[in-house]
């Protein structure tokens, strides 16, 4: 193979009550990957579309160039000569694990390129390095359904344990991502470091609720389920008219609505893409009430992950 | 019918990670209730077994017959004469849910006597107001277990959201009753008010860790998800050799083992009955080599609930 372009989705992590432990994929943004092979050893970013120039060029400093880069040593392939063009499709820091879709579409393709040496689980612990790379913590509730698909579980960081939850067919996300941005170092840093028992509770009750409702196909338990008494009452301060657009959703038909990530993005999830359409149209107008412009996608939950776009 | 007998059965609140949410009941042991009527209005305590004279005997003052008087007013019911007899079955204090499996016994076995004029759903408020009455504390997860059967989640109780989550038909689990005594309140009293924001995300994973593998039927996921990182730590404090115990269930083969409710009962889940008796005769023995006695139950988890033993 000389060529491939392939094409990695844009992911919800914490959906309500899984914080850093809960995310799903979308069908759509996504961000794709273009490789092709030189006759020179070395990785070399030759283009990058979308992101306004802001991110790095150096192979070296780009997340998605350096989980290729430890992919290609720790394969002993450090010879390979290849050139990346990489297509943002979605904005840095929207809380759509933009920086996670990149990571996973660049590991995924080399490992494509080189005729999968690698399983997509044996990929993750390079696209979670891409993400302590891109925002300085090695989370993977992105780069987990990311590369896997479908709606992923992080069970345990040391060891790295995930697995996958599945989801009733007929479930859909709206997304929609304001033109704001805030910064994931900062959204982090705001948390507070304790937890009261109480609400310690109350989460775990929605996490085992919100569980139990995707696999049973529950809807009514996984909209009760869809509540976030620990992480959502900060962060929603960072987001202008979280509360509206929030009650906008909710008054819409959706089952749940919370902060996709760690924002601005706003997800909802609803029963039929009927409902998660009307209720984007809800989200995106109560924002413009406000004149916050913003974006919206629907989509199932992606199943796939990662995919093939064109190889040669 | 002028005469009914029914059991209810122990239960194992918390389940290592799933503190105050989670709860299943077992086969055996539980407690039994009689009720036979009598001529004249009014509720009275004619007997009590197995208790060592510690209970009430009053009815205004037994949470058994407290919340019979209670459920019995709600239906304006309060002409109704009833000889009580109560079987306790188990140790008072043991962390097997001995006072939920009484409330559950006397609620269910009324509400028989009376031709099922609620729903088991529908008693749960009673049940829990007994526990509250016993612990001082309105918990629901030794109740709900006892009287729906199953492995039950708690997930909120404002409003009471409770909901069964279906388990491998060969899951068993060995209860080791010590004789020691911990008292509920002080198992409580020394629980800390506030868990580190790392120690909730942990206990979270395991929660969605443990549900998912209880109903995907995977033992691998069970074991590595029946972890506590919050509540054991403190109160396997006040169980002498806990530690050396849990070790020996592990080393015998339990997918995990940890704390009964609020102890000094453990338990353990093993993948089959063999799994659990060899467990249980390990986690004895333990015990036995520290001069403490023990009684070991090994059972099913029991999906039935409360019972009708003989009715005339």
């Amino acid at each position: 193979m000389e060529y491939i372009k392939a094409f990695a989705p844009a992911t919800v992590a914490n959906v309500a009550c899984g914080f850093d432990i809960f995310g799903f994929a979308v069908d759509e943004p996504g961000d794709v990957v273009e490789l092709r092979r030189r006759d020179e050893p070395g990785i070399v970013i030759t283009d990058i579309t979308g992101d306004g120039g802001r991110l790095p060029r150096q192979a070296d400093r780009n997340a998605v160039t350096v989980v290729m880069l430890r992919l290609l040593e720790k394969l002993g392939r450090s010879d390979l000569g290849c050139e990346v063009v990489l297509h943002k499709n979605m904005p840095l820091g929207s809380g759509m694990g933009s920086s996670a879709a990149s990571a996973v579409a660049g590991v995924f393709a080399i490992n494509e390129l080189l005729g999968q040496p690698l399983s997509r689980e044996e990929l993750l612990p390079f696209a979670i390095e891409g993400e302590r790379i891109a925002c300085g913590s090695a989370h993977a509730d992105n780069v987990g359904p990311a590369l896997l698909g479908g709606f992923v579980v992080i069970r345990s960081y040391q060891p790295l344990d995930v697995f996958r939850v599945p989801v009733p067919a007929s479930l859909h996300c709206t997304l929609v991502s304001p033109d704001i941005e805030v910064n994931t170092k900062d959204a982090r840093y705001i948390l507070r470091n304790e937890v009261s028992l109480k609400n310690a509770i109350s989460q775990m009750g929605n996490v085992a609720g919100l569980i139990t409702g995707l696999m049973k196909e529950d809807f009514g338990l996984i909209s009760r389920s869809m509540v976030d008494v620990i992480i959502e009452p900060v962060r929603a301060i960072l987001i202008p008219e979280f509360n509206e657009v929030k009650q906008a959703a909710l008054e819409s038909g959706a089952l749940g609505c919370s902060i996709s990530g760690a924002g601005p993005s706003m997800f909802a999830l609803s029963r039929s893409r009927a409902d998660a359409e009307r209720v984007g149209q809800a989200m995106q107008e109560t924002f413009a009430q406000a004149g916050i412009t913003g974006v919206v996608h629907v989509s199932g939950i992606n199943q796939e992950g990662p995919k093939v776009l064109e190889k040669k």
